[in-house]
């Protein structure tokens, strides 16, 4: 075998191909990368050429799939970055006509839906290994350490890992934090990686699908938190900015925080007016939000806040019919918050956000184990909390709190049950009550944080109402009940019609 | 042709089915009924016999799907009630093969998926016509008179309309109540029939999981009102049911109320203790309200309310897991209400589910026009709430209501914009609001209550927080945003780590 071969054969230098595969020459890995498009191959030679300098080029390309089997060593690794659905299978297939074999891997790293990772790793038995990873961070984590949730393939894995490890975000051990790394060429062989064996096949983007989901209820919350500040105190972008970065300083710091306090201090380039005021009210969505929520109906697994939070962007693009709305539908009169009340206020929504973002992962996490359990995947939830310390947009100091839960009870059965959170909640939830029943009464909608209260309240029942619904169940459509005295496997009905409405055991 | 044929074919005589035929011979209709199981068909006899006492049966079976082909008029009108899924299929070959032709018209009526409906009627293209009709209403209906919503082929209809008139709920013209008619043998032929052409195949089907969808929320959050009577006011199963006789006689008049009044003053007849104590509170759930939140999520429509509904269904089952939480989750000191309260905070209830209820029909009328928009349907809002006025568990005066709106603008955006929607809730909202904040204060999980809540307030807000989250998904993904200055059409992204950040057009 030549010295000169290549570590890794790369197939898609599209924007975030071309970022990973910078970061892969920043680690030391010889890549030999190939796109359909010449000119992305040219543009990343180019980059390449400008990040490093006078030294030789540190990325090879080349013109076909047989010359990039030729140029990378066997048994060959090879990582995709194509847009998810047909061209996956099209270059499989065309990795197969120029000659991979059986014991060469294939890693797709694009936004495929998990369900079609496990139907490919099947159909491709025997003929390559196909291996998974969902990458998170965008273009800045492919190209300085994403967070990477790699499934498959367990041999596949001991191949994959110390170049995953290599590339990936890393985290302070010591302080938990991300270690940030944006210069190139620079790598961070330090710390923690953010990159862990998930599971069989499917399993890592069914995890990165849940990580989106709580990260669309986790934004739509910090929405609804400035929301209050801007309507029922009255604040301008740049004050909630100041309070976003006084928050960042506790237990909600993430980078979502973060990023909030940046784009609300930004001033719009044309009209020097506050950024946020210029942006038009509509949200955009991709799909992975929607189908968390969807994933937890089918799965029976409530994640209303999620749900909650898929509703309001697709309410918020509604724009014409809200606009007739709010001049027709009556609300109560807002009493604006006085001057002196506002810091209590304030604390007010910060343990709203607080404690509805505790319940919002208690959903995500449940989903998670609900769905393993179906799928019969062992999903070590400390680890998957580690790996979005850093890297990903929901990375969070928090984060580690919720590993150290998984650690200390890696089969706990929902994250408030454990001491740690119970605790936050219970110091927390008189602010967070009050901070919904405001918002009620003053008629500004808070459908994440609100639900999220629900959720907890509803959750630490003993009976809820569902006695009464399987009543009326039984009533309209013979439905059958059990009862609280006799053992569940145990169906009764009622004969409604007949005097006395003797119960008969089905 | 012999005047001795059969004008209807029925194959499953289930408990459906049988109740489907016995309402048809009833009606006059000379039905032939087939069934694998000979044990039914007897039953069906049996019951026939019983019905009609010294008078000759009204009701013929056969053998096979030959004889039953040569005992039934042609063109042949066959009628199903079998097992939604491969049932339907095999029937329909099998009828083929005993010589069903292209002008027969074979009717589904079982519960299956509309998508299903949509591609079995191209399949059947040009060997049968396949028509199918949702029934509403369980057994009770299915005899004595169901609420049909049929879908597919125009010429079907002209032949079927008569016989699904004949055999549909009544509505009395001038009083807008259901006729109640439980005599065998006694058909009603005067008032308004529960039928009506729903639109092209699949769209009946369609419009019934949604009438499911809505039934959940509508009896969640009957249960949610009788939970807080129960925890909060303190008050006896036989009290909560004279409320909800009270609240029968206004604006919530309606099948659901009168049933849980019904089971609310049960007592069980083993212990003579209140039934609903002695019903365990884990819900059961078939799938319909399922289907409903996840089509509002794909199609993109906010139906938050009945997605809750679903969900408390779901944490319902994990009695387990609620009982080891309700020992360890904090909640707040639940406040009593004193008894000189208890009108006040029972009128709060009543208002709080009457504006609920409104949004909940909102939400499920506003996904029915997207869904039909997405297909290509023309659906009439005015008669889907008229047939819905009897015969279905949603049954109730206020759809009488909804049918007058879209009578008014048959193109209304949103049932809230209506005139005496609108009225409605400016009317009654305080008190809704005033009931779920103290439920939120108290500790007392209300999810469906106050998700249509919030999706009232959404709903009217001008300027949603949309802006921040456009902004955040701009910073961090570069998915641009539109201007609120600007056509809609023209996206902005900001250069985030430039020096004065500033926005250039995609």
């Amino acid at each position: 075998m030549s010295e000169s071969q290549c570590d890794i054969g790369f197939i898609g230098a599209g924007v975030m191909g071309k970022n990973l595969i910078l970061n892969l020459a920043d680690n030391g890995y010889r890549v030999c990368a190939f796109d359909l498009d010449h000119n992305r191959l040219n543009a990343l030679l180019e980059q390449d050429k400008k990040e490093c300098g006078g030294l030789p080029a540190r990325v090879e390309t080349c013109n076909s799939y047989t010359e990039l089997l030729a140029k990378v060593k066997a048994p060959h690794l090879i990582i995709l970055s194509v847009p998810a659905g047909a061209p996956v299978d099209d270059v499989c297939s065309k990795l197969m006509d120029a000659g991979l074999k059986a014991d060469d891997i294939v890693v797709d790293t694009g936004n495929s839906l998990w369900t079609d990772s496990v139907e490919r790793a099947k159909r491709y038995e025997g003929k390559l290994i196909f291996f998974t990873t969902a990458v998170s961070g965008g273009e800045v984590g492919a190209r300085f350490g994403p967070s990477l949730m790699p499934s498959g393939d367990r041999y596949a894995w001991s191949r994959i890992e110390p170049v995953w490890h290599a590339i990936a975000a890393k985290v302070d051990k010591a302080s938990g934090q991300p270690i940030e790394r944006f210069e190139p060429g620079s790598p961070v062989r330090e710390g923690e990686p953010c990159a862990a064996y998930i599971g069989p096949i499917g399993s890592g983007h069914y995890v990165k699908m849940v990580h989106n989901g709580i990260e669309y209820a986790d934004m739509q919350m910090i929405c609804e938190a400035y929301h209050v500040m801007r309507t029922a105190l009255g604040m301008a972008p740049e004050e909630i900015a100041e309070v976003f970065r006084e928050w960042n300083r506790g237990p909600l710091n993430s980078y979502l925080i973060n990023i909030s306090a940046e784009v609300l201090s930004t001033l719009d380039s044309v009209t020097e007016q506050p950024l946020v005021d210029v942006i038009l009210d509509r949200a955009g969505q991709k799909g992975t939000g929607l189908w968390t929520a969807m994933s937890s109906l089918e799965v029976g697994c409530p994640a209303p806040s999620i749900a909650e939070a898929v509703y309001a962007r697709s309410l918020s693009t509604r724009k014409v019919l809200r606009t007739r709305a709010a001049q027709k539908l009556q609300g109560p009169e807002l009493t604006q918050v006085a001057a002196e009340q506002r810091e209590e206020v304030i604390a007010q929504l910060h343990d709203a956000l607080y404690c509805a973002k505790i319940c919002v992962y208690a959903q995500g996490f449940d989903l998670m184990k609900l769905a393993a359990r179906e799928q019969g995947w062992q999903l070590n939830f400390s680890e998957i909390a580690r790996i979005w310390r850093a890297g990903c947009i929901i990375r969070a100091v928090f984060l580690q709190s919720i590993s150290d839960a998984y650690d200390r009870d890696p089969k706990l059965s929902n994250l408030l049950l454990d001491d740690f959170f119970t605790q936050q909640i219970a110091d927390h939830q008189a602010n967070w009550r009050q901070a919904v029943a405001s918002a009620t009464l003053n008629g500004i909608p808070v459908p994440a944080l609100s639900s999220a209260l629900n959720y907890y309240d509803a959750f630490r029942t003993v009976s809820l109402p569902a006695n009464l619904l399987q009543g009326q169940r039984d009533y309209f459509g013979a439905h059958t009940f059990a009862r609280v005295d006799q053992p569940e496997q145990r169906k009764y009905h009622v004969q409604w019609s007949e005097p006395g409405r003797p119960m008969v055991e089905i």
